[in-house]
């Protein structure tokens, strides 16, 4: 293991860090908050841990499949760690378990919280939490990557697998460090285009930033008790669609901007994923129809819940935990779908999905045609055996861990689906699930082992299980890591 | 595909359970009860169909694989449809869906009813209700091949593999009709010694055969509304080992009787099984030790349910429903994990568990150390990749079943939680689940698409899923299926 590469890389991620918090800096300047003292105070810590860490600047660059999903793991709990630094110095957040609760409900995109009451922090603590979905969203290593080239070869790509989500079926452009800054230059974009329509739709300034932040990043942190709720139609509309985009796999919009129109469209990924979103949508509206004046008021919010909790983001416009049981049903399926692979949402990923049935349907088969032995394929292309175990393993470990953290939370005094939902809500990276989790409901209810347990859960669900697992597994055979995929 | 095989057994089967109908007739006679009547029509019915198909006498008594998976399904569902009969003309059960909703229960071993008052039921009733189940557990196709040998080769061992429980991972006695003859010989003894047992506890005779019937099968059909809460301490004791009995592989059983004790005691599903049932009786037992007088008596409570579910027989002694969370949520998850595969219980069994740890663990050794090549090996022999994919194409259709009839179930007007746990139960063939399907509840509440759902998971859940969906499924390419195993 590269272990002096995986402390240059954590400081140079802990210095990245000190010089997104300037921007809430400035937003304390702005609004004139006393704020900016935290994170001042973070900051200074953050330069000088990181600048002791670079310090270890390796000769030998080179990054191994494990040291990439070692450093992610690494660098993200780092993150949450001194992220959490400014609502606990500030005394916003008095309690530093809960700040870091919020820190990675944050960074994870998960968007639960455990304040009973979001009005009463600043906005320069408001915009912090909102900012770290967007940093988080499409994750901070692939942002110092488009910067600056970390590794050579195909260290890189290994980071960026690592931090990316879903299972890496294919790859768009020959080099790391040019695919992220494209990455990132289309999350920008999409995020000022978003901005722009809100405040076209009358929103303001802060409102349309902070809540763009959470929607890019599929987060789901508002600035209001309300949710999205207060808001007028139209902003409400955009943020429905701009969720269901930020839910798509990134690779069609480079598809997109590089003019393959027709390879784009061709992915069943996108059709499978509009297709759930629409056929949950109508089949909530219809069941709804009576808790509003008319139908396409129902379509309205049905379209909306849809969007936000299978994208995982977790707004809502109504309190859909008061919705009937067959709503909460669809809602609770599709939380635990989630959205396309290498988008910023998170949940299962559509693609798994679609290769565990591929693999059903294989099960069958070979159960009637015994002697038939039949590849799956996946959008024209042969899925290997490698990338199928991976899969079928990731979604039986996804079950186990699963059901354990159910156990562990079902100790603490709640009730069972409050329990479970707030699983689903933490393991798929969601925010509100039901009960008193639900989208008026908080985490606040929960004891110290129970947020810890989500806390780790939400890091597993945004890192999707495997680097978090390789970094608690000891490494015993140390040549056998060595091998550059 | 042979139909006139499976016209024949099938003919072979009615006349089978117009034989086994006798026996309630005895017990109407004896409690001198009218239904004797519905009992004669019924068997009526089944004697002149069973004789018509049995015309169809086949020159080629070879059973193919597939032909055995439709003979299973086919049997099964002829068994249930007639087998709800008596409850109907006699009147007892007026509606016929709610009639075989009882009898798939019985049969399937899942012992979740529709009644509201189980003890407004004739003696005959309750005899031939809990009789179902003794028959359902070891499978009546088996019970017919103790009696005659009904196909050559390989054919009694595809009916016998279909009818049985778990991936069969290993076979004992070369003979199919010799296996079954001993299967049904150590039933029958160990149902025996439970009656005796429970009528040294001061049990009546009719209690005591109608639940060592409920038991042997696990079952769960109890014939009092207090299910086993009015018994004293030993009869519920004698049932709590007869439960944990029932739930072993009954391949431990044949080779004790054949005193081979070391491999017997090397079997790690035996362990796990007994020492998952240990740990969640003492968690059980600490969580509920203030609702009872002493720890003993927390613990007496705690492990006849653990054994109860986990067999996924069903019986209770008192209402865990309103147990504390923790304690509900283990009896949720042990419901799921079930019995020891070739026992007489249900659920998705141990081996499976097992085998799905294995593979989880192999999937996380493989990012650890991308170049072993471990093979996955169970009680000391190596498990072959078509077992391995059969096991976890099975957790997935399992897991596609359970989301989309919970879909189905969830349209109907009942919590989550009820619905949740009645998918559970029926998936399971366990009986109670939690809320209004409790242990003090019933199935009732569902409409007739519910129940008809429910209907369809039972008989998924005994036959293990795949033998109905070959039934369903149309033989396109038939000479692909004619393979002797």
């Amino acid at each position: 293991m590269n272990k002096r590469m995986i402390a240059y890389v954590s400081g140079l991620l802990l210095l990245c860090e000190a010089g997104l918090l300037l921007f809430p800096v400035a937003v304390s300047l702005i609004y004139q908050e006393q704020t900016y003292f935290s994170f001042l105070i973070t900051i200074g810590i953050l330069v000088a841990a990181g600048i002791l860490l670079i310090l270890f600047k390796p000769k030998d660059k080179t990054i191994f499949a494990r040291d990439g999903l070692t450093i992610v793991s690494l660098g993200w709990i780092l993150l949450s760690l001194f992220g959490a630094l400014p609502f606990f110095i500030s005394g916003e957040i008095p309690n530093y378990l809960d700040a870091l609760f919020e820190a990675v409900s944050g960074f994870t995109t998960t968007g639960g919280s455990i304040l009973t009451d979001v009005e009463a922090l600043s906005k320069s603590m408001l915009f912090w939490r909102s900012f770290t979905h967007w940093i988080g969203g499409m994750g901070v290593l692939v942002f110092i990557m488009a910067v600056l080239p970390l590794a050579g070869g195909g260290g890189d790509l290994h980071l960026m697998r690592a931090e990316s989500t879903g299972p890496s079926v294919s790859k768009l452009v020959p080099r790391s460090n040019k695919t992220a800054r494209i990455l990132y230059g289309i999350y920008l974009g999409m995020t000022v285009i978003e901005i722009v329509l809100l405040l076209i739709g009358g929103m303001p300034l802060f409102d349309s930033i902070t809540l763009s932040f959470g929607t890019a990043g599929t987060g789901g942190f508002g600035i209001l008790n309300s949710s999205i709720g207060g808001y007028n139609t139209f902003c409400q509309v955009v943020i429905t669609v701009f969720m269901a985009l930020f839910g798509v796999n990134f690779n069609i919009y480079f598809l997109l901007l590089f003019r393959k129109f027709k390879t784009a469209l061709k992915s069943s990924e996108l059709w499978i994923y509009f297709g759930t979103m629409g056929v949950a949508s109508i089949a909530i509206a219809i069941n709804i129809r009576d808790y509003f004046d008319n139908i396409l008021q129902a379509f309205h919010h049905a379209a909306f819940q849809v969007s936000s909790v299978m994208t995982t983001t977790g707004y809502s416009t109504t309190d859909f935990d008061k919705w009937p049981e067959f709503s909460r049903t669809i809602l609770l399926m599709i939380m635990c779908i989630g959205a396309c692979a290498g988008s910023t949402g998170g949940g299962f990923k559509i693609t798994r999905v679609i290769l565990l049935l591929k693999y059903a349907k294989k099960t069958l088969r070979s159960l009637t045609h015994p002697r038939s032995v039949k590849t799956i394929t996946f959008e024209g292309q042969r899925v290997s055996d490698e990338a199928m175990h991976g899969t079928v393993g990731f979604f039986i470990i996804y079950v186990i861990i699963f059901a354990v953290t159910l156990l562990i939370v079902s100790a603490d005094k709640n009730d069972l689906i409050t329990d479970f939902s707030s699983i689903v809500a933490t393991l798929n990276n969601i925010g509100p699930g039901l009960g008193k989790v639900g989208p008026t409901g908080n985490f606040s209810s929960y004891n110290a082992l129970s947020k810890t347990v989500f806390i780790i859960n939400m890091l597993l669900g945004r890192l999707e299980i495997f680097p978090l697992i390789c970094l608690v597994t000891p490494s015993i055979h140390k040549k056998h890591f060595r091998k550059k995929l």
